[in-house]
């Protein structure tokens, strides 16, 4: 017996089946060209098709989303996807019913952890901490082996807690978020700041330099390593903020693994070993010794794979 | 079926018969004359057995302890009681042999919190944040309705998270920690330090009145509305970082309830009010929306009714 995964993101859904090793047996990707709910649902009905008719030997059960947005608890609803600019969709109700199957939802990085925890990198462990740092910053918890979804379903937000009171703007609305600082598009908008501004800067150089470059992070901690002051200051603070929130949190959650992830990350080995020194540093000892820190093994599988064993 | 809840504190233990709705049947408490592990296992043993004949009529299952320090897991062994000088008493299977019953050992914030959970304040919420405030600074998380213990048994170590990295040296002996700003102990500590020190601080003549005035932390919540600087900078600090502290596990936790208890918070309102207007502040509005808070409800109950009821 198999289960299908969806993977709902802003700009393109996947859907997979899934059979109980968590091993993909068909998958399919189409782009969302129009954001509506019932056009989205559509789209996802297409790639549900495709998969379901590569792998149509199997029998599926049971449909599992995971979503970039936040969600209303187990209801099904998502109350916020900033990009694709929904406000309050029954995603789940529309989707049992396009397809008679039950449907779960849960947030993306929760179903990223589940399938890290079920087949990845958190294999074998009861509790878990997931922080990705892409574009966003976001996190999982696993206790007891069990998602830790929050009495409203948006446990986890990690990169919204606050590290500088009534601080930088956040793309939530809200000021001083860590991912105001720690966030790629933040990094990169901290970036252009820089490059526009009247302080002189390596970064105004290197962003210069001819050729395609996007303003990418790794700009930032090239510049950061030649010892550019305000390149460090960005990245010293991004860094300093990130390490220090992830130790503390491990030191609350005292998880058996710290699961580091998200392609901002993978692009900056600078501020990964910031986050681990930041650990060793600042996490309580009784909580740092029962600690192993992985990376996530399942790369853009793995909130798919894990939608689909949730 | 009733079951026995044992409170291990530093100075005393109690015990008590406990019926399935939390209600305690019968109750007794002995001082902790000697503190070897073996002395303090006849002490408990004696509260038991004085317990047991006021509720003789009752059949009792299980034990529960509660129990002030760091446990290993689920083993029942305490790594660390700082206040008893233990390290690695295996409690569990020493209780286990001398009452020939399974016992299970939590922290005593843990079981607080299960009771609070169960009987108390947090009744009817599957997932819940307790902060206790007194000598120390302790925190338990249940979510999806089960005790968070984490992987060593050291969850909710919250008072132990860093503010103020490379700061102020701690009870715990790293530096920096929530508690040593924050914490009853501590506050009083800093007291001392002003009134010691060379500033010109309203806390020398308040510390000074005749009278037996304990150095309570109340001296400073006083000295810090008159508007004292040296008593509003230790206040303040403690207060912010408290306040913050909160509200950023508000956001990651997703609480249905936060429930506020200990003795310091009870004797500073004012420390009250800075945590209720941060978490008002800082919390992520999804978060907050969801959170209702609360005061502790069950006093010195909690941890006894909360232990048996484990």
């Amino acid at each position: 017996m198999a289960t299908l995964g969806i993977d709902l993101g802003g700009t393109y859904a996947r859907a997979a089946v899934v059979d109980a090793n968590g091993t993909i047996l068909a998958a399919d990707k189409v782009a969302l060209s129009e954001r509506s709910p019932t056009a989205v649902v559509e789209s996802i009905a297409g790639a549900v098709a495709a998969a379901l008719k590569l792998a149509s030997d199997v029998p599926v059960s049971a449909i599992g989303v995971g979503a970039a947005g936040q969600l209303q608890g187990e209801t099904g609803i998502i109350r916020v996807a900033p990009n694709l600019g929904w406000r309050d969709v029954p995603l789940g109700a529309l989707l049992a019913q396009r397809f008679g199957r039950p449907v779960r939802v849960v947030n993306d990085l929760s179903a990223a952890a589940w399938g890290e925890l079920k087949v990845g990198s958190g294999r074998g462990a009861q509790d878990l901490f997931v922080v990705f740092v892409g574009s966003g910053v976001g996190s999982a918890i696993i206790a007891n082996g069990q998602l830790v979804t929050g009495a409203s379903g948006v446990a986890g937000e990690f990169g919204h807690i606050k590290v500088v009171p009534n601080g930088r703007l956040c793309g939530c609305g809200e000021r001083g978020c860590l991912e105001a600082y720690a966030g790629g598009r933040n990094l990169i908008a901290q970036l252009q700041e820089a490059i526009d501004g009247a302080r002189p800067t390596l970064l105004k150089q290197l962003a210069a330099e001819p050729g395609p470059r996007p303003l990418a992070p790794t700009l930032l901690e090239t510049a950061a390593d030649a010892g550019d002051p305000v390149a460090l200051e960005i990245f010293e603070r991004a860094a300093d903020s990130l390490a220090l929130a992830v130790a503390n949190q491990v030191t609350v959650l005292n998880p058996a693994r710290l699961v580091l992830g998200g392609g901002t990350l993978a692009r900056m080995p600078g501020l990964k070993r910031h986050i681990l020194a930041g650990v060793l540093a600042y996490t309580l000892t009784v909580s740092r010794e029962a600690l192993t820190i992985t990376d996530a093994e399942l790369g853009d599988d793995s909130g798919i794979i894990g939608a689909a064993l949730l």
